[in-house]
């Protein structure tokens, strides 16, 4: 119930960014329902096709076309108040990450896959919803350019729950410290700047 | 067999559609056919894909892989002639679209999804070969930015099939309608140049 | 265990050069990863989901993620002495369109396919790939541009298979042959500087 709340508030999240990206691109209202919508689901939905868990989850739960129609709207009409809620957004952004690379992550393990696959499919969840709406927005996924710690987190979060996987550890702490863990480092590389390395010499830039 | 030939119609226009636009990106004949094939055949991939119906459709059937080879091929050939035939191509690919939001529609239907999943699906199948062909050209999708009614056309036709349905209606008649509407609708929004409402103020734009 | 070997080469070649468009770009360390990976996997994963073999075969796998880990980690390291190296890079890369052609085929035929949509995934499994890294690069895909024969080397071979399927000829021989075809096909269109012919009229162009 928790858990689903949460979801629910990364969903929102995701479409908002989703919307902010379409607006930015002056599209029309169904072009910006539907990076809203690949935005906020695209992630789980390659996870869900690469696994072969079909029909896809939100075909079958349409809670999720609910929040993003209700997001959508809301988010197109209080487009100047946005920026009041900017930092509530991204929490609720950053927490939507952490709970999606859990998700994925146990969905890779219940398939039985090799933990390398199983934080890969986490990272995708997480991170592959931004990356079509930078692709529908005909955009180089800013996840690719920015060298911002993002992926990375969701990389550092399955890390940690394969690690706590070693002892005799309670599967709801398993489930949440991840989420904690990609949280964690998200914050603190937004507020002390922390950025990937540039693999490019001065010269090259 | 009259819905396989007004099927294997829209898959004519649709490919002729992504053979234009590959033609004015000035690609070489194996882009102008990968265009044509997947702006004819994504959006129903996509679909298959969605829902778990595997090997997808077009690998089954070889039909629409002959017609969209000799449709390139034509089209390659008399591209100066197309123009007299713009009008018999846009009621190719307004019928198309008609028809493949609602076989998109008993798709999901018949995988027993909820109402607007299944329109959902049927706008996808008819709208996102489109969508597919525009990234393949590095464009933002056409239909995310004309504000022209098009999608908003199949979701009508989606909500008319499942308006029907409360009722006892005969299931051809059922099938009938919704193509009609979406037809109609495509039609009359064209003739009087209706669309979608900006969501932009005179200032923003 | 050889096919496997030059799999492994191909899967190289192939992140050699996802990591060289996304450097390129500029693309942060996360970003010529993901490059690096659809370019090499994005054909055979394109494959897998429209046949519908899931979890597809590189979640199943992991030395495919642990080669592309190491290529990518190396050839952003020796970036300047990849020049030095580009003969072999274009052999490897050449091996393996024509494996990974006979493999989409072999899968295809596996599946009950008809030969036309057998050679459709051999191509597809050799080509995609590229196709992927270009989108995620914001370009026009290079081989929809290029006229060089690419993906018809591929189709090539996919008719040479069908073709000694006629004959009572060993399996061995029927999965090899092919692959030498399209590598054949392949370095002589390269060394003579042969090309698709162009569709455009001079003043079209």
């Amino acid at each position: 119930m928790f858990y689903y709340a949460i979801d629910l508030l990364g969903t929102l999240a995701f479409t908002i960014s989703g919307v902010l990206a379409a607006m930015d691109k002056k599209l029309d209202p169904f072009g910006i329902f539907i990076i809203g919508f690949v935005t906020a689901l695209g992630g789980g939905t390659i996870r869900d096709l690469l696994l072969g868990v079909t029909p896809v989850t939100w075909l079958i739960n349409p809670t999720y076309m609910y929040v993003i129609i209700a997001t959508v709207i809301l988010a197109v009409i209080f487009r100047n108040q946005l920026k009041y809620f900017r930092t509530s957004l991204f929490l609720f952004d950053t927490i939507g990450i952490g709970l999606y690379t859990v998700v994925g992550l146990e969905k890779g393990v219940a398939a039985g896959l090799h933990p390398i696959m199983c934080i890969a499919l986490g990272t995708v969840s997480a991170c592959f919803g931004g990356v079509l709406r930078d692709i529908l927005c005909n955009e180089i996924p800013v996840i690719f350019r920015k060298k911002e710690i993002y992926a990375t987190a969701c990389v550092a979060g399955g890390v940690s729950y394969f690690f706590m996987k070693l002892f005799p550890i309670r599967n709801d702490i398993v489930f949440a410290v991840p989420i904690v863990v990609v949280i964690a480092i998200r914050l603190i590389a937004v507020k002390y700047k922390l950025s990937l390395p540039s693999v490019y010499r001065r010269t090259e830039r």
